[in-house]
């Protein structure tokens, strides 16, 4: 199966998982799912627990253990989303070509939204744990769990993305200089994106870091090519306003625009490099690092 | 030791606790910390961990255990308030005699302390459970742990607190009956109450429901003595504007003063009663019960 068709394949997986998860039940709070499924539903890439599922697999874990792991990480990343665009933070009117959930469902709803997302997560991961738990699953096995939703919680967390957003916000209307952007990113994006393919060695009974030099690189590499889309992006097909980075320290504005496409390649190489020191067939990976590399939106 | 000293005891266990989780880092994220903070030791009665404390403890389990549970409790309760102080929900500017956190910290801080702070709970449990599980606990311990976390996870979700508040937002404004009444302050304030709890009786090795008719009467009786308080407290005492509900629909706008009060006198005796259904010393809890009903802030 050649790359684009796996990667749909595993995007459909989640897509069908995360669909189950958030039910619109006809209770009185029904419009808190109608607004939590309306941004986890929007269209996301699905980067986050795509890498979780390939990272599992490669390493000869089960992936069908890992998809509610997976769909946590994607309903963090959907509601820092939510929260990052309220008029508060960004003030975004659109995300993925649809009005933000702030302009559907208004402020309190989509600050809830948030709340609720970031609380599903913890809520699936556990269900899930608690059922491996009544199935008689080893102790190592349930320890492994408590492990992988540690190091979700510690990514997703004030040490984590939540401190990269921080950092981002205080950033504002300021020049910062290369090691406080770094410092950013690589909290703000990075460390959700390191978690996921944490997750899928732990998964596959393996170290949490045997792939961290690639997520690592794989994470700044993402960023770096955010900062050039945000200039040379088309705002159709990205889905939100393009320049709207402009109050804001970027890899493009602290290096230029030639610079940044440089620091992007040397990234995505040494994301590339990284697995070629893992014992495993990563050609899906290094496919990824490359697409990536090469995305329009 | 008299019924105040042992609440102040537990109350300053979970403080010294909390003091210890949330540690202000000089890193670039430090005012989250700050933020976070602020708002954990802005003089909460600490109600729930001690509810916690006080059942694992009348259930011979070890509290020591569960103080990290509780401590994510107060965490969850603590979070909810932030974000429901913000403009966008109740706009409200003082909590406890002190400005509320967006009014020291601005909105977006306020909103990502929350978020923080919800994160926080799960991160301290899964620490604590991650340390037991290398400490080498039986498997039914780890699966207590897990069975737990899922508890508050759901109490604290969707269909739990936030739901609550997603009810009493939509509300605003309306004149609902007490049907919905009660469903608003069964999520919004009774889930937690009774994962509370839930919490101390599964650490000592209990059925989690072993003591539910006992917090669903307490966590009713404690929001109907809210709603009188709304009205007839004062606001020094309260430490927040009083008659704030004016425009949401309560026990009093519902039933009128006297009626909310007799159902306060019943509830709480419903709770007493059930207390007699379980066989141990169940004095800290009644004594609780009735220091609810009396209280003035």
């Amino acid at each position: 199966m050649d790359f684009k068709s796996k990667f749909n394949n595993w995007a459909e997986r989640i897509n069908k998982a995360l669909d189950g998860y958030i039910i619109e039940k006809d209770t009185p709070e029904k419009t808190i799912y109608s607004a939590m499924r309306y941004s986890l539903t929007a269209g996301g890439k699905r980067l986050r627990p795509v890498l979780g599922l390939a990272v599992c697999e490669l390493l000869d874990g089960d992936v069908e253990e890992v998809i509610p792991f997976a769909c946590a990480v994607e309903m963090i990343h959907t509601y820092s989303l939510i929260h990052d665009d309220l008029p508060a933070m960004d003030n975004d009117d659109y995300r993925r070509g649809k009005l933000t959930n702030h302009k559907v469902f208004g402020e309190a709803m989509a600050i809830l939204a948030g709340d609720a997302l970031l609380n599903s997560a913890f809520e699936i991961m556990l269900e899930a744990s608690a059922r491996e738990a009544e199935g008689g699953v080893s102790p190592k096995v349930l320890a492994n769990r408590i492990k992988a939703m540690g190091i979700i919680a510690k990514a997703s967390g004030a040490s984590g993305m939540i401190g990269g957003q921080v950092v981002d916000i205080e950033s504002e209307g300021k020049k910062i200089d290369k090691e406080r952007l770094l410092y950013l990113h690589n909290h703000k994006t990075g460390e959700l994106i390191r978690a996921s393919v944490s997750i899928g060695a732990i998964y596959a009974g393996k170290d949490e870091n045997i792939m961290s030099a690639f997520s690592k690189s794989l994470g700044l590499a993402f960023q770096i090519k955010d900062d050039i889309l945000d200039v040379e992006g088309n705002c159709e097909k990205l889905g939100k306003k393009t320049r709207k980075d402009g109050e804001k320290s970027t890899f493009v504005t602290l290096f230029g625009l030639d610079v940044a496409k440089e620091m992007l390649k040397e990234e995505t190489n040494k994301a590339v490099l990284a697995l070629e020191k893992v014992c495993a067939d990563t050609t899906f990976l290094k496919d990824l690092a490359y697409y990536l590399l090469d995305r329009q939106s």
